[in-house]
């Protein structure tokens, strides 16, 4: 079947009120551009049956075999009463509401485990596990409301998905593509990217993209996002060959600064090489330990982390000197250097990142300034480098572009020693 | 005239394809609601002018003057050439393009402060100081192009402003409030919420929601939305009474499982209390100090942290017992009793939280399964408590539910002592 005209769709009236914010429908719309399809609009919607079943008629109402709709929503499918989406779907394709085996049992299992007080919900819970008769199941790995895919008229597609991202991504992944690329052809486009670190989409786009040929007469396109610390740059095209030499000609002009994935390449490249880890941190209180915990297995490299954001952590448990943070002040090349050393001690692990710096808003002074931060890379048998950055960023983003960062220098000083 | 129904639109290719994220509609959403407007729907549409035109034509047909509608657009303002919005309008309501003479002032003296080169971009630039004939302006105190308000039909009415947050978010707050007040009748809602910690959805929906009758008849609205450890309750109504009934009826029944937002309420109580608090963390890996920071000014309450992800430091730094490892491992009560302990000994803390547990997906055994944690609080002057909970969530939802979870356990304690 051609390539379908593509809406994501999101409900729950905490949505249209503002109180949330939509994350998934650009997180699906991301994932099927990379797949080759393109998205024509979002549409949000509040947890109101009769304005979603028209919307859906709506959208729907225009396909046909030769121009298909495909119509992904998420959202409404949990055990209240105000999830009405298995509702307006049944409705919309004469269908019942019938249980669904796997998702029942699943929904057992967890209640069991979670004991009594419990089984007295399950009623209400029994709600989010059926689908239409006439729709296929996809299964929920994650949570326990499963989504559907149902046919609204020939041509027209629906696949409803958990509101939950989690959910959601993982469904999305494992039961919805599969679905999606049986059903329709695809552009057949090849795609590849990489992150370049601290670098701007527009300085990339002037000092590179614009004298790139087969960008401009149309051959392959380029998309880049402005991510934390780094941008990631994609590159499309029908034709493989294409979509490499671009990546090589990034690597070739940005070298040091490029990386794949860091937050999978650098944790394989420990693991590779049985190299420990630890951090110091004060003005990311522990982000940058999180980030390296967030994958499973993370202890096989990750030994731990100590938090000084007072001075007298920083005296007593990673043992600064007295003299250094009042000489230098603890937002210093000098603290860093002993932070990163000293860590490494004390944390027993053969790397050591230390980051201290002002996050803001309060704490600049007229030679330090709020976005200021020094952050040190000690690697066991070389000598502790300290880089300092100016990060003139609101706090949130200013933590996240530091502990992405540290990960980043000491990867780069890594992989240069191999 | 009545409340309008309200579509919130925004547009960019940018946004369709995933590489950029949709904050406008939730933050204008949100704002509307807080003065009584209800939003139907959001849109976020590629800078297509067809699909544009398109959408607003079939938004601005059901209107008049009894029913009338609002459509709140930003994006394609700008000076480049897939900046669609002036064009689209025009030709929807038959005006043509006139400079703005603030604006263009504006444009003039901001092109002179750059100095040279300016009179060839000058050119481009000219563009976006237009606005239609048959509208009204917005002035732009922030940045360059100025929005306008047009009727596209009798009841219809369209806000255009940039996609820039901080020009939108001013324009928004100076110039168009006032002129949706001038044209509609608000709707006058009130709305309160509460967390409930430890809850399910579709437990409190059993439990509760079900015997109210204010909620069966209409006169109040209630959502719910599970978040990570807690859910997040909502009452709405036109009666600001009847939402604080609510919110007092839950807090009866639920009682201390009941707060604010906590992570306003718990660093307040902190701060006024003087009190000083560190965390001892394994599983978490240093979310609950990550979280514990995410706030200005935390270095008032906040002293530092252990993440003592390996034995090794559980013992070194931390210094709890080899033998209590050995004879209950790194998860049991006993191991969490001295990491908090200890712990608020090393940091010199009055308060500590300690967090250990099994993320999984590897590491359960059959008497401590993955999903299994402890958390011990520490107050200066109490014996320490621990609680074991059993959360069968992925990695990452673990973390988050186990990280929340801590700060509530403490708050919870710390409030029934005061």
């Amino acid at each position: 079947m051609n390539p379908p005209r593509v809406t994501v769709i999101s409900t729950g009236s905490e949505l249209t009120a503002g109180r949330s914010q939509d994350t998934n429908s650009s997180w699906i719309a991301n994932e099927l551009f990379g797949l080759g399809y393109s998205t024509e609009k979002f549409l949000v919607l509040p947890d109101d049956p009769k304005l979603i079943r028209d919307e859906l008629k709506n959208l729907a109402s225009g396909a046909s075999k030769e121009s298909p709709v495909l119509l992904v929503m998420t959202g409404g499918l949990g055990p209240t009463e105000d999830d009405y989406t298995l509702e307006v779907v049944c409705e919309l394709t004469s269908s019942k509401a019938v249980l669904n085996a796997k998702a029942h049992d699943r929904l057992q299992a967890l209640y069991r485990l979670r004991g009594k007080g419990f089984q007295e919900a399950l009623i209400t819970a029994l709600r989010q596990v059926s689908i239409p008769s006439n729709s296929t199941v996809l299964n929920n790995s994650v949570g326990i409301a499963p989504g559907f895919w149902s046919e609204l008229q020939p041509g027209a597609y629906l696949a409803c998905m958990p509101g939950v991202p989690s959910e959601m991504v993982t469904m999305f992944k494992e039961e919805l593509v599969p679905l999606i690329q049986k059903q329709f052809q695809s552009g057949e486009l090849y795609s590849d990217f990489l992150f370049i670190w601290g670098m701007s989409e527009s300085l990339f786009q002037q000092e590179f993209i614009k004298g790139i040929e087969t960008l401009k007469n149309g051959k392959a396109v380029w998309g880049v996002a402005a991510k934390k610390g780094f941008i990631r740059v994609t590159y499309q095209s029908g034709d493989k060959n294409l979509v490499q030499e671009l990546i090589e000609k990034t690597k070739e002009k940005y070298r040091g600064l490029c990386t794949g994935d860091l937050f999978e390449e650098f944790p394989k490249f420990l693991s590779e090489r049985k190299l420990t880890l630890g951090t110091i941190e004060s003005c990311t209180g522990g982000l940058a330990a999180k980030i390296l915990t967030d994958r499973a297995g993370s202890s096989e490299y990750f030994l731990g982390s100590v938090v000084s954001y007072s001075n007298l952590i920083k005296e007593n448990i990673v043992g600064v000197k007295k003299e250094t943070l009042e000489a230098h002040g603890a937002v210093s090349e000098e603290t860093a250097i002993e932070m990163a050393d000293n860590g490494a001690r004390i944390l027993g692990t053969d790397l050591a990142i230390s980051i201290t710096g002002i996050a803001g808003p309060g704490g600049g002074t007229p030679t330090k300034k709020v976005g200021t931060v020094f952050i040190g890379t000690h690697i066991k048998g070389q000598p502790t480098e300290v880089k300092e950055l100016f990060l003139p960023f609101k706090r949130e983003l200013f933590r996240e572009v530091v502990a992405a960062t540290s990960l980043y220098l000491m990867y780069n000083r890594l992989r240069k020693l191999v």
